[in-house]
Order: C-alpha cells, then structure tokens, then sequence
C-alpha cells in the first residue's frame, strides 16, 4: 500500500479542478502496475467524481447542481450556524467524498473523456483542500 | 481483512444516522494502523455518504433530496407493487449504497466537520439496516 | 487480485441493465470468498449504482435524473461540441463510475432486492461499454 496527500488550492465556489495528472504521478510513485487507486476528499464542501474535464460541461454540471440545492433557497445550516455554505454541504454530501479508479498496466484505467475532478462547492472561497491517494495492487 | 456487520434500528423515513464512532469501534477492533474501511449498505431503500451531522444541514439534505423524488409525485413503483417506497428506492440508487475511507494512524480518515452517515430512505417506518463493513491494510 | 473486463452492448438512451449475474460469475472465477469487489466503468456518458431492477423503478430513477438534466435544457456542452450529449455527461458524473461491493461467502453481498446496475446514459444509442471488475480477497 503507497499513500500520499494530494494538495490543492481552490479559489471559488464551483472550481472543478482536474486531478488525472496528480494522480497518475502518484500511481507511477508508487511503483504498483496493476490495482486500484482510492481517492478521498476530506472536507464536506468538497466531492470527487469524474467527467470530461471541458468548459461547457463543467459549467452544465454547475447548473444541475443548482437545481438540487439552489443559491437562493433558504438553508437551516446556514440559518443555525450563519456560515452561508448549507448549499455547499447538500452538494458535497449527494456527490459524495470518495472514488476508487483501477490501475492497470502503471497506468490510470480511466476512459479517454474520462478525467479526475474535485469539485469546490463551498461559498467562501480560498481553500486548501486535501486528497487522499491510497494506491494498493502489485 | 478484518470484517464486521454494524446493525443500525431506524424508526422514520429521512433519518439519518451518525455512524463515525461505530466504525471507529470496528477499526479499533482490527488493529489496522494504516489503510481503508469499505462500508456497503445491503438495502435498496438506504444509502450512505458523509456530511457535518448538523440538524440544519440534514434538513437542507432531505429537502433536496424531495426536489430529485418528490411526495406526491406518481411513481411507477407503486403503480405496480403498492409499495409507496418508489421515492426511496430513487434516492437510494442516487446517493449510492457505498463508500470507502482512509483509515491514518489507526484512525478514521474524515476531516473534522465530515460525518459517515446513513440515509433511511424507506417511507415504511422500523426497519434494520445492516452495514457491512470492512478493513484491509496493516 | 483478480481482474476482467465485462463487455456490455447497449442499445438506447435511459436503457438499465443488471450486471449482478456477470458480476457473481466473474467472482467465482476469482475463487476469492471472502474479500470486495470494485466495478469501473471506463465512460463519461455511463454509470453504475445499485438498485432494486424492476420496470417501475427504473422509470422513476430516469425521470429523477430528467430533473437534473432536462432533455430540453440548453447545454454549453453541445454548444461548443454539437454531440447534443450535454445531459448525459451531467447525469453519469451525478451518479458516479464506480462501485464496491462486498464479496461473502464466495458471494455477491447485495441484499434481496438489490441488483448492480449499469446506467447508459448516451443519447447516441448503440455503444460497447466496458466495466472494469476487479476482485480482491481470499
């Protein structure tokens, strides 16, 4: 098992920053040519997942999120706690923190259109953000 | 790999339940300093994710949940099996039955404000849910 | 660590197909009895979850992610690229490429009603799609 922290800084609400190539040095680190990697976003205003990391679908993504969790709804978290990031919290938690991806041939078996993004959901912007990279195999 | 069942008895359709410190116990118990716990709900009407275990923001969670599968809307499902849970099996396929977490230093990987929960989805109250959950690495 | 890739042809926009048979016969190539097994779909237009597969169900989780991506809505995707997939990329990063799930018992450890799913999500009919299996355990 190989691990290390991937750190980003983000700089606003809605950033999709793409991952692949941060996490194809780590797989190549790591010296594992075929298993899995595991990533994990430990924040609760932060998700992974993967898309084609191209400007009009990142902004399409934006969009349906909204639809979830709008900017103008009125939020108990942000009514209890004045912090101004309950949509941030709703996003996060439906996309969720976590993403397993194989590792085949030292390579990420990742599709051709297929990238690892981080999605910055929260509000104030400027964040340090980190990403654990748990690489396991042979 | 160290495995354990955590039975959870739920009592009302969007509940949602703290499982941190009950997975703490299970990595606790497998003695494993340094890598992950899987968690899988084995229920087509739950799911599981992880959020800041916050009343306001769980509120905020199941309203947007409701915009994805509203109460009133007609469901195919009931139509067919009268069960009325059509909108708990929606969710449930949406937010996902599993999650993977670092496990660092004999601990849970989580950041500070990031909970593991378990969403009870089902309509039909009193259930018991089993989460499956595993620990592999050193 | 056991791994093979399940070929899957789809033929339409919103089609649901059960994996769970191919899945359990790919385990019990595997030989493995007690371990994971961790599925990757290697697309931006597809995706996996879990859920009860039944026509009404499956309706109603299509509707679900027609609220997020309505077939209508302008997507800045098919604006810059004209593949008019706009949707598909958005509901398929939504519900995510990847899944894990227990093996037990030399079994798939899904509940009763709870099948592995591939989602085509493509507006494009007619694809080859390819999902990463990948057992481990002993």
């Amino acid at each position: 098992m190989f691990r290390k922290i991937i750190s980003i800084s983000t700089h606003s609400e809605g950033e999709i920053v793409d991952l692949t190539g941060q996490v194809t040095a780590v797989i190549h680190e790591s010296g594992v040519r075929e298993g899995l990697v595991h990533l994990f976003v430990r924040h609760s205003t932060a998700a992974l997942t993967t898309i084609e990391h191209e400007p009009g679908v990142l902004a399409d993504l934006s969009r349906a999120l909204s639809v979830l969790a709008p900017d103008r709804e009125e939020y108990a978290h942000n009514t209890r706690w004045g912090d101004g990031n309950g949509r941030s919290h709703v996003k996060a938690a439906l996309v969720g923190p976590s993403l397993t991806v194989p590792v085949t041939g030292g390579a990420l078996g990742c599709g051709t259109w297929q990238q690892i993004v981080l999605l910055e959901l929260d509000v104030n912007a400027g964040r340090e953000r980190q990403v654990v990279c748990t690489v396991t195999g042979d």
